[in-house]
């Protein structure tokens, strides 16, 4: 009996990219919807993603001396309230605790929506001398903002990631510290997940509540929109200041320590389905992809041809590759539309003519083409092929990036260039919150950031007409 | 210049139990205190424990098929309800969320403190056929119950567990899936954790809130007082059919599929400490143990002792262990007392006559047993050490349960076993609860468990004298 399930249609990506989107994240079986607004499931296949890409990134910071702790999701009110601009920012959207069982608290807690004031309190307790810096910590766990929309991936009420905080003895250190954590994102993102990005600094307007400076990477969506990918900011000592956090220098000498945070959150599948998705479903780069390999017998009732399918499984998972059979009783083509929604980036058949012939055919999922692989090469040829196949979903996004990214000298050319399908745009930019105002209001677009590579574009800002010397890129953003 | 740090001493166990445990906690630096009473922070080495535990844990589900999910921290008050007995187990113990931002929630919502009802809710819409089952999912979270009272790891408001939660087409295969679980985490405490568990079945008083039967593994902590280390439940359709979740069978009929769910927490390092500690600290059994090699120079500042800690501390990591060198300042009797504390289960000393003769001493933490190793056998000698250092503080916990292990026939019997230092108490039980309460307000003690092993101890139970078939354990339980 075959599946009954059919090989569902979703929205042309051209036609509506927004429902194409949600349609993705539902048929691929990557969320979930629940009866509060704004909270999702991520379902096993959504969540094996983020599995691959916590792996990963969890690797990454301890091989840089990083170590996981686990603070508290509460936060009383008061203890939110130290750091004066990091209230400001947080409160208006924190879910309020304001029962404990049946008794009322003396205090209302919030849901974490960040833990900057928890690893404060905390280093206060436990840090003396010069020899207990520098501190560098990171935890995996889901925060929540009480957000008034919500999409799959891309704003949840709650949402999982890891937030790096650590504390150093200068400024200096500190400083390297968000620029080094930075780089782990960038390089994640481009070498793990096929995603080229822009390095930047966000302006004034943009960083995080408390920083003194974010740093950010920006990644053009299929849509030519942008989505901040990771963050990473620098305190300077003003959290320590706020918490009394304080050390004894090598000179004996009481001074407070300097302070990072940097974030990276589920918001990024969303980038990857947006970069890298196409009308038939989800496009996986292989690196993070769940299923790396699958492997379909052609004419399965045929003698041999499932044993020979799942012999190819074996040495693929040998090889340390995610493999997979599927022997069910679904026609070929259906299994095709299954793991092509699913974004398997690799798909190889046996049938009994390859068998014969000593091949099986492999199957990309991001160009379909199709390649005659000798078995005998299987254990060279299958891993040859992803990393070919990253290389050529990384080159896809970075022509797309390269191709719309525009330089403007005025308003004017701004506004041709949106009403073109638009992409990042890079002027200059005289540094005056109000151009950056401006500039939203005038043409719908947001400073993405002031990237570490600088070219000179032109003399002026676009909308003050005032010298201006630094180089800026705006966008339309998720 | 030496760390000014002090070796710290800690509460006596045998003067104080209590006091000791709490001690370790702090001393070993696994637990911060927070400003919220009853959170807790798990600081990085013990958080580090859990790591191993989640890794090893992880492994062993999807090695059995069960894939891992995130589903939302909140849940609706009417969600909660929809499940009679449950929401009178956990209403009671809930924390409310009833402000999102400045807006009052029309509903209130309350953080997670196990999430049946969230499952079933899921589960409720992407269940159709028999196809579709069994679902094996697990979700590794937090979760909050408001206690009135706390101690590290044994009672957090907020802990970190994970609980696996599986839908089946019928009855057998549900209960085969809770018993099999079960026998997973027996295996965890006995083979990884060091720690010898008796296997059984909770009694109606004792079960999980709305399940049908709770299998529970029990182990005896140093004190003689009982840990319930882990915990499967049978819910039977009692859920499915609260929340609406049924499946076409192969005849096409519509019914009722049945549930499980299963548990283990970080209450299990608070059972680790109290089984295997001692009054220098921590006892880390060598599989869980986040250092399980620490190599400390001796007279380091001598020509060439530096490197050669340093080589073995390489050639002990490229064997897979997790191996650390101490080169700091601090003198060789300050590094021991810390290790000590941190509970590392090896301790590998080198020196310059060490040197000479090719070899090193290796000192067991349990046992502060001294062997020389020859530098030559180290990779085959270590491993083995490991081994047989797991070994024996698996004998010792064995030996602690076997020797305070009693069989009671009457009541005054059991008052004289717990007046000479308790232990568990086997007896004949009649299965009335009256029976159950009776034992704990005239002896202080909990029914823990009606062992899968049963032995005939008597013929009558001694509360009731009336004819009893089943035999029971008893104890003080944390």
């Amino acid at each position: 009996m075959a599946k009954e399930k059919k090989v569902e249609q979703i929205t042309d990506m051209d036609v509506d990219f927004a429902q194409w989107y949600t349609d993705v994240c539902t048929k691929a079986e990557l969320i979930g919807y629940t009866s509060v607004k704004g909270m999702f499931i991520l379902r096993p296949y959504g969540y094996a993603i983020w599995e691959n890409i916590m792996h990963e990134l969890d690797a990454r910071f301890k091989e840089k001396g990083h170590v996981n702790v686990a603070m508290p999701m509460l936060i009383p009110e008061s203890l939110l309230q130290r750091e004066k601009d990091h209230v400001e920012g947080f409160a208006p959207e924190c879910a309020w605790v304001t029962h404990g069982g049946s008794e009322k608290l003396e205090e209302r807690l919030c849901i974490r929506p960040t833990s900057e004031t928890l690893f404060c309190e905390h280093w206060a307790n436990i840090v003396h001398s010069w020899r207990d810096l520098p501190l560098l910590y990171n935890q995996w766990c889901s925060v929540l903002r009480w957000e008034k929309t919500s999409r799959p991936f891309l704003r949840h009420r709650e949402f999982h990631w890891q937030e790096g905080h650590t504390l150093h003895a200068t400024a200096e250190e500190a400083i390297a510290e968000t620029e080094q954590q930075l780089e782990v994102y960038a390089r994640l993102c481009e070498d793990f997940l096929a995603m080229p990005v822009v390095r930047g600094c966000k302006t004034d307007k943009e960083k995080f509540a408390g920083a003194e400076r974010t740093y950010t990477i920006e990644c053009m969506m299929h849509d030519r929109k942008a989505l901040q990918s990771g963050t990473s900011h620098y305190f300077g000592d003003g959290f320590a200041k706020a918490f009394g956090i304080t050390y004894s220098d090598k000179e004996n000498k009481l001074v407070h320590p300097h302070e990072t945070s940097w974030g990276l959150s589920t918001r990024i599948i969303g980038g990857l389905i947006m970069t890298h998705g196409d009308n038939n479903g989800l496009v996986l780069p292989p690196r993070v992809a769940p299923i790396q390999v699958v492997v379909l017998p052609i004419a399965q009732h045929k003698p041999g041809v499932q044993e020979a399918a799942a012999a190819l499984v074996e040495r693929l998972t040998k090889l340390g590759l995610r493999a997979k059979g599927d022997f069910s009783d679904n026609s070929p083509g259906w299994k095709f539309a299954e793991y092509e929604m699913k974004g398997v980036p690799l798909r190889l058949e046996i049938g009994p003519k390859d068998m014969e012939a000593g091949q099986c055919v492999a199957v990309s999922r991001h160009n379909r083409e199709k390649r005659v692989l000798p078995l005998e090469s299987l254990e060279t040829a299958v891993p040859a092929l992803l990393d070919e196949i990253h290389g050529a979903l990384f080159a896809r996004a970075k022509a797309n990036l390269d191709s719309h990214t525009y330089t403007a000298r005025t308003l004017d050319e701004c506004r041709e260039i949106l009403q073109n399908g638009g992409g990042f745009i890079k002027t200059m930019w005289c540094g005056d919150e109000r151009c950056e105002l401006a500039m939203k209001e005038k043409l719908g677009v947001t400073s993405r950031c002031i990237p570490f590579v600088q070219e000179k574009v032109g003399d002026v800002c676009p909308v003050c007409g005032k010298p201006a010397s630094t180089m800026i890129y705006w966008g339309v953003a998720y």
